[in-house]
């Protein structure tokens, strides 16, 4: 299978290469070519005219929980505490595998429709998002979360392991299992260090939040004298490749643990904002050379899972808390969403670009889009410009998921359906 | 002219009321019923079914620049002073008629398409901004914006004079012409009074910067030991309904002055982040009962015009900076965005609302949009999961402007023609 894209405002994300008149060119799900305008291939089994519309890497969100799209809306504006105890644990109390698979599909058509190919999740009765992200088509790392400060940790840490033999590397590839611990503060140390060796054991990555609010780290320190990021290293956590959500409380110490081993940060600002957590230091993180991904966080806490809707904010933020308009500049932004994004995910070099060898994770915005016109810079373009709502076609691993804005691999009147359903359980 | 809109998921506006299966019946441009579900009228004209989708009041931008589209992503990234002296003021020195012409168009173009259907715009050579806005059919106060320290403000006073002459109240009344003073730094204090007073015998409304940044507040109390709110209010400038965009640096005296003037203010959360000016005290303003409306600014500041996007940062942004999760409620910054819009652009009781007797002024969203499902609230669906590209349709008093995301009262291919002929003048 051979695929000619032409037309292309082509943002690389490869070493900064920007061609105004470019095409792409796909073979066997991945990119063989993408540079200046060539000519169509004479074997080539399908061409896809993008109108001199942006084509550019899809983008990679590192934190989500995607069946919470079930509870998007239905708890808002209230303090953590009231949301999270009152609203989302009872209603995860009485979540069942139809409503996870529905839930799942509906934030895979989401990300899909607002130019998301590849996605970290970490929920519980992970097996049916399997199920869901391998019908999306989507790359995602999966991970069954645990929580458990005494010894119901073990059961979750064995619905991760049968999760990791059953799924990883399904889809060819594209599914992939990760461990994770949830956080300090709903884990025991044995539960983290338990955790942390399997993920070592079968040489795969971990997903955890860290330091995500005052709070976590003033309870971190009273019960153990030490801050969530010590804690984590101490239990072993950092061993293998680890995506850390949040880390908004980071003291010099916790920067340069992270940056030893490693460890990417999945900056959340709208969740940040959202849940009143506050304002990660990204200036500083950055300044110690840590890697940098984005996260929309579950919609129950954003409530969108629009990656242009992050890295616009991202940018923005930063640069209004630190009256510095120099901070965080477009092209770091749209860095931190592709190629940064990979890294975390353990898949650098794999996606987050387009370049000769990558798998083709593409998507094509509206040529028409008034907001992305003109084109002084498109990398500034997408970043300040762009939405989810620009997203016209969208390839993954070489495959259609969404042409025209129609979604390819997803039926959305079955996902309604399905949610509908679920709904009625859990309300 | 009779058209009848089914199948709505019906946001009001007017006290709250939400119809989860509604119906409107626009007739001769105004609303004549919005409500429960009622039967097909038998002398419709126009059925339109919104299968199922949120329909909503159009949103209202109470503060842009709508020509500065052309200068979109040509400068990003910059401290202030450099991006206004190096780059945009040289460029805005090269603007022709055509030019202005366009940029207003391509901006219109790209409101329609995110929702919007009322705007506030201050510029220049706005007789080009007049007729641009006439074709698109929507509702703005544009107003030609004086500056000058010396007697170079009376030309262009004149300009703004002629400008009401010839504009005010055209279309039907959807243009209105105000009257605006750039701001304190760039305008002397007898500029501010005569600009004032014009506003006064013309009895219309005023535009201004307010306070945008800490070093006008600054500058201002060095020259005149005074607030830029103070040195406004004593030119007169707040005499006639006025609309005060930023107002980041505000005094609790300044704060009295602007309620005691019935002011209204526009905040611009995504411009005074991008350029680093800081974060208005909007918690502060609002305990004030200060009616707050929302704009994007110019798209060389934000850089998109999407006012769902403003809705989501000004909710988002007070909630982190507070660490206040309860702070700026959904229905507050949809409020902001509809009803406090209309109160600030005078036009109060006549938009902003689904009501029986208001201008059928509202947008429909896709009902297979995946970031508006489940619908829990759809007031928080659409403020925390809502983006431009949702928006199909758009009417703007009574008339068609957008139906299933084609444009209809204005030509992308010509408005494209225009901009890129323009654009070889001005780069």
């Amino acid at each position: 299978m051979k695929t000619y894209i032409d037309n292309a405002l082509l943002i690389t994300m490869d070493e900064g290469k920007i061609y105004r008149n470019g095409s792409v060119i796909v073979e066997d799900g991945r990119i063989s070519y993408a540079g200046e305008h060539v000519a169509v291939p004479e074997d080539c089994d399908k061409v896809i005219d993008a109108r001199g519309g942006i084509v550019m890497p899809g983008l990679i969100n590192t934190h989500t929980h995607t069946p919470m799209t079930l509870f998007r809306g239905c708890a808002d504006d209230l303090p953590l505490d009231v949301w999270l105890r009152e609203h989302i644990f009872p209603l995860e109390d009485r979540l069942d595998d139809e409503a996870v698979y529905y839930g799942t599909l509906l934030a895979c058509a989401e990300m899909i429709k607002s130019g998301t190919t590849t996605f970290a999740d970490m929920y519980f009765m992970s097996e049916n998002s399997a199920k869901a992200i391998l019908l999306s088509g989507m790359n995602a790392n999966l991970a069954r979360c645990v929580t458990g400060t005494h010894n119901d940790y073990k059961k979750r840490l064995e619905e991760s392991r049968s999760l990791y033999a059953a799924y990883h590397g399904a889809g060819d590839g594209r599914l992939r299992i990760d461990y994770s611990v949830h956080a300090v503060y709903t884990c025991s140390r044995e539960a983290i260090r338990a955790v942390a060796d399997a993920a070592l054991e079968d040489q795969t990555g971990m997903q955890l939040h860290l330091s995500e609010t005052m709070k976590e780290n003033r309870d971190c320190y009273k019960q153990y004298g030490k801050s969530p990021t010590e804690i984590m290293h101490d239990m072993g956590a950092f061993s293998v490749p680890t995506n850390a959500a949040h880390c908004v409380y980071l003291s010099e110490n916790d920067m340069d643990i992270l940056r030893k081993n490693n460890v990417s940060i999945a900056h959340n600002p709208t969740s940040n904002l959202k849940l009143a957590s506050g304002v990660a230091n990204i200036k500083e993180i950055m300044e110690k050379d840590i890697n940098v991904a984005l996260g929309t966080d579950g919609t129950a806490s954003n409530n969108a899972l629009d990656m242009f809707g992050e890295m616009k904010l991202a940018s923005l933020l930063h640069k209004g808390m630190r009256l510095d308009a120099t901070l965080i500049r477009a092209e770091q932004a749209l860095s931190m969403a592709t190629v940064c994004g990979a890294k975390a995910l353990g898949r650098a070099g794999e996606c987050g670009a387009l370049k000769a060898g990558y798998q083709a994770d593409l998507i094509i915005l509206d040529a028409d889009a008034p907001a992305l016109l003109p084109v002084h810079d498109p990398v500034s373009g997408v970043v300040y410009g762009g939405c989810g709502g620009h997203v016209v076609t969208s390839m993954i691993g070489g495959r259609l998921v969404m042409e025209n804005r129609e979604l390819l691999t997803l039926d959305m009147e079955a996902i309604k359906d399905g949610v509908s359903r679920a709904l009625k359980r859990l309300f």
